[in-house]
């Protein structure tokens, strides 16, 4: 809960938030005429059991609704599967999001980082299989990761998911941001074939309303779902996410334009950052990592940008940043000042 | 999670609900303002540290700021509670709020339940205190109790409080419909005197926004909130229950208020109820627990009207039942309904 994110634009002063990675199309208008209406729904307690929403989300992804499990955010399904199954070793492949340290650390969990190869840009290779010996009790993995935006191979995240239910490890597999990717593939439609897999999902960055906090579970076993369920609070989705959330699972379309829109305005941004003498990871999803030659945070917030220094994440150093994508005019700007960061140097 | 609670408008037609007890009078416009204002918010994440909601709370409360943990509801406050101190042994009066064995169960310690007395209204008694030996982890008293809606005797609280100091059992006191009683007391000024004392409060009922969920916790001991604050989820307070939480800060009078119109149609329901044939328990809440001569819930549900069945709360029976204390014409329309029973039989 401490400062270790980014998107803290509440101790600085900012004009532009590219340090979090939220859809730059913002909310589609159905979701913001929900959230207005739910304002007054919250005159009565939310509904405990969130049955339209179980049913509205399950008919978007085509699963079915019992297999869902809805968190207040991501981050409060992270923090439940640790509680319900407060794995004794868990392994992290880094550098990746902060967030499921935090999680596991929270219930106590040995932590076994696993440092990824940079001139492999940071995706997980064969030495992984080894570390997952059988006593293992978790893995977690974030598809496309976070923050390089890049994608498991498709056969190797299979293979993976084989060895694990071979051993009886547990797996979370992180899709927070795979909707927002151009190329991407989801374990949604392959997750009953893997009955030890937790695919944890969000509306936050997809539909551009992380202060709403609506985050959902897919797991194909019922002893599992319901032991998470029980590590959730009773009520914990306002009438607001139940609302938004209703919204989203109709909005496929927003989906589509959103994708098209952030592959072009990626290609831009990159395209811009390499001119510029930065090294770009070639990323998927609707931000970037990049290498700048240059000290980029200060000087982008004194301009009243707000950049992802990435020098926290374990298995990177300084140097390394990560920009959201965003509108045209915005990614200009962004690339109009570092520019000027770095030709002053 | 499971129906356990009242509330569930759900899953049923209803046109009054007094299953739940949330202030009569809604929320105030101010805070309606607020949570209008928060769709646009949504579109970036929330404060993770919640400052402004902090400093709002604590100037209404006069505490200081860093005494308080915020919680997605008091509910989500239990459950972090149950997490951080894990206890063994957990003493819990009955009958009480269902959402204690709830969050306690999750979390696998042993409830010891200590039944209450009926000819003392259900209020706990020094028994209680023979059951608090070393070897309890932690006690949970509501003050006013719910289903009853009764206060503590000061002293009585005074002293077990000192006992359970002397003991190092920990104390969660839940004070979510203290400012709606009217000869209310808190332990708010009192807490520094107690570092192993959890107080636990809601802006829920007192300022009717339970679908928005946000609850707090007050502590005088740096290391136990630090332990609570760790084992709740990143971003959990979404950006309508800081926006709410700082509107409802500054509105006192319209809790003045609440609680003058509480009373009156406290006094109002509680007489009617009584000239029908009912035993009502003097409680001094916005609820009150009766026992009514003939079965109420089928009946007054085919009328449109939810009423709490208390049969499910342990040491409660057939025949129990809790009602909101709503504005006159619901209370008019309530005991026009329950007549109509009592008199049909």
């Amino acid at each position: 809960m401490q400062a270790i994110h980014g998107g803290d634009i509440y101790r600085n002063q900012v004009t532009l938030d590219v340090s979090s990675s939220i859809n730059p199309l913002g909310m589609p208008e159905s979701v913001r005429q929900a959230l207005f209406s739910a304002v007054e729904d919250s005159l009565c307690y939310p509904d405990p059991l969130a049955k339209d929403l179980h049913r509205a989300v399950a008919g978007m992804l085509d699963v079915p609704p019992e297999t869902l499990v809805f968190g207040n955010g991501a981050s409060e399904l992270f923090l439940a599967i640790a509680n319900a199954l407060r794995p004794r070793k868990v392994v992290l492949p880094v550098p990746s999001f902060l967030g499921y340290e935090y999680a596991f650390g929270a219930v106590g969990s040995e932590l076994v980082f696993v440092k990824t190869r940079q001139e492999n840009h940071f995706v997980p290779d064969e030495r992984l299989f080894s570390v997952l010996t059988a006593d293992v009790d978790l893995l977690v993995l974030a598809n496309p990761n976070n923050p390089t935006g890049i994608l498991l191979p498709k056969d190797f995240l299979y293979r993976l998911l084989c060895h694990c239910r071979e051993k009886q490890i547990f797996v979370v597999l992180d899709e927070c941001f795979m909707e927002l990717c151009d190329g991407g593939y989801s374990l949604l439609k392959a997750h009953s074939a893997f009955p030890q897999l937790l695919l944890v999902r969000a509306f936050t960055k997809s539909f551009g309303i992380p202060g709403v906090r609506l985050g959902y579970l897919l797991c194909a076993d019922p002893v599992l779902r319901e032991r998470v369920w029980h590590q959730l609070p009773e009520w914990n989705l306002s009438c607001f996410s139940q609302a938004a959330g209703c919204a989203c699972a109709k909005e496929g379309a927003f989906l589509e334009k959103s994708v098209r829109i952030i592959q072009q305005e990626r290609q831009f941004l990159s395209a811009g950052l390499q001119a510029l003498g930065c090294t770009v990871y070639p990323g998927q999803a609707n931000f970037l990592l990049f290498e700048s030659p240059v000290p980029l945070y200060e000087p982008l917030l004194e301009r009243g940008i707000l950049i992802r220094d990435c020098e926290n994440f374990r298995g990177l150093s300084r140097g390394f940043y990560r920009t959201a994508v965003r509108k045209r005019k915005e990614n200009q700007r962004l690339l109009q000042e570092i520019g000027a960061i770095i030709w002053k140097k």
